[in-house]
């Protein structure tokens, strides 16, 4: 089995509804480093899982929609908790509908599964691992 | 599959018995950077894998108990060898404990696996990963 | 000449003023990783260069009271461009106020300096320095 | 399930064929970070997953080999496209080979796979996990 | 005194010559990992140092312009050691240049020194100051 | 200004004297990244601030003396509270003094300053510089 991680990073605003935010259900943010994993049984005819540089393109569109936003205001996330844990399904299956649509080529196709960690801080980071 | 992820550290003293161990059989110590990861299929009703502050909480509680201390004199540890594979499993036992004790709550019922990872340097970690 | 560094971290929301700062003048936010660095040219008695776990404390406790905020609506800051740089000075203020006020012990006297480190993100962070 | 892993490093010139690459077509390199895990269901007498200092040993030996050479002129290489990902395999594979001619002891008896992960930057990484 | 870094990375193929360079005068190559740190005594109206986000584009140009090269081959370098300290200056240079030509717009006046830091591994970098 | 900075680390156990030490007057230990600076202020006729294969391996000599060891029992160190800033400080005059006697070759000659930072933790580090 073979993966390739491309990282990147976000900026957002937003506020989580429920007594166990404790402080975090008021307005506040974060910077998520985001880790895409791509995930092949084997390597195709370039020796590679993926187009690195295509998939770094694919998770940089992904990001730059979610960034420099208030995630309380988008209307695609009204009356949803957007947690670490949720945002990285939101990468994962946004990424997984790009690669579906061919944006990583036909050398996407032999990819198995995705994983996205983000971390929140330097001390606390979630994954989300999904087949394709 | 979700995660979550959280970081802690302790700090030790100990020695370690065999000659596979070479200068490490001589009294020394380690800061074991401690990451302890929380599996769950599905998020619960926050959007969450757990309450990342009660985990954190739990985490430093576990780590707390272990820290500034000889494990050499430890009634618990004798005549064992606290290698870092070792220690990363003492830190996941007691946490499946507390877990099972209700110490992080209901919502922690979905939890199906733990993970736990010791860094003893840049250069050299360990883990341990059982299931709940 | 010695230092000591801690570090801690801080999530907040803000927008930042002027066409400069592009996609950043919508609200979003950030994970700020604070690093807080005391100067001293000697030691003291206990061969520290402060007592950590003071200084420790005191760090968070000034970087609790900016956590978990909308900075655009604090209103010591109104009016103002809470930039990484910026608030690499806020910190590095309040922690001179404190260190003046005795707060990190009668140990603390032989300090001259500190700097505090505000990263942004994993490519890109702020320094402010300033004597005491 | 145990883990162990340990780091080294290692830098080397290559040249990558096929337009996928850009402009890493021409000759150029790259420092990769070699973080090779060994797995084990159980800790062995030694209450460790293997010989941890001859686990690094070894891994320096094959890093060794590899380092500081024009990939592109290494006739076991000819014709094949030195990727990260590829390169990863040759590490897992040669440590495989060493660990069946004894190289880490009789206590790696118990091992039961490797994943090698080469970095070749702070933004970029690569997997290769193979059974023993 | 104030600071803003950001980071950036190349990956090159060259050569070493001298005895001193051992190994290192074959022909290998680097990922250099490059942080960019602008210096000013105060900040400017905008609150910030530099303008980031020009500042970043100005260092990706410049770390475009080395990337995926033989610096063996370039003839600028003809006959040069290209060592981690002496390609920091090189970047270095380059910025405090396109700084004096305006490319970081007239808020860039007050900066006073630059400081480049390339990491050729996780143990080993250097750096270079200079004023501007 | 030039520097070149290598890192390696130890682990040692020892206790600290004093109230303000907590329970790190229990005997403990610590993992210690050390991170050795040179400072000069023009490159070699090599294009280096020093030799850095010479570098590494005196800073590994000095590593390989302190590690592995109970401070407490080290008779060059009794009546010494062993912290962080003290032990950084003591790597760094045994640095100075190997430069002094030639271990780093006459091309060390031109070093102006060492610094050495020790990192206890993620958290936590000490630095200490000082001239040559």
């Amino acid at each position: 089995m073979f993966t390739v991680t491309v990282r990147d990073h976000l900026m957002i605003a937003h506020s989580l509804s429920g007594d166990a935010f404790g402080p975090a259900q008021r307005l506040h943010g974060a910077t998520y480093l985001v880790d895409a994993t791509f995930h092949r049984p084997e390597l195709n005819g370039d020796n590679v899982v993926v187009d690195m540089a295509l998939a770094a393109q694919e998770v940089r569109g992904i990001v730059a929609d979610l960034s420099y936003r208030n995630l309380d205001e988008e209307p695609g996330f009204a009356g949803v908790n957007t947690t670490t844990e949720f945002l990285a399904k939101v990468v994962a299956d946004r990424l997984a509908d790009r690669i579906r649509d061919g944006a990583l080529g036909p050398g996407a196709h032999g990819l198995t599964a995705l994983t996205v960690r983000l971390h929140e801080s330097h001390v606390a980071w979630a994954d989300h691992h999904r087949p394709l």
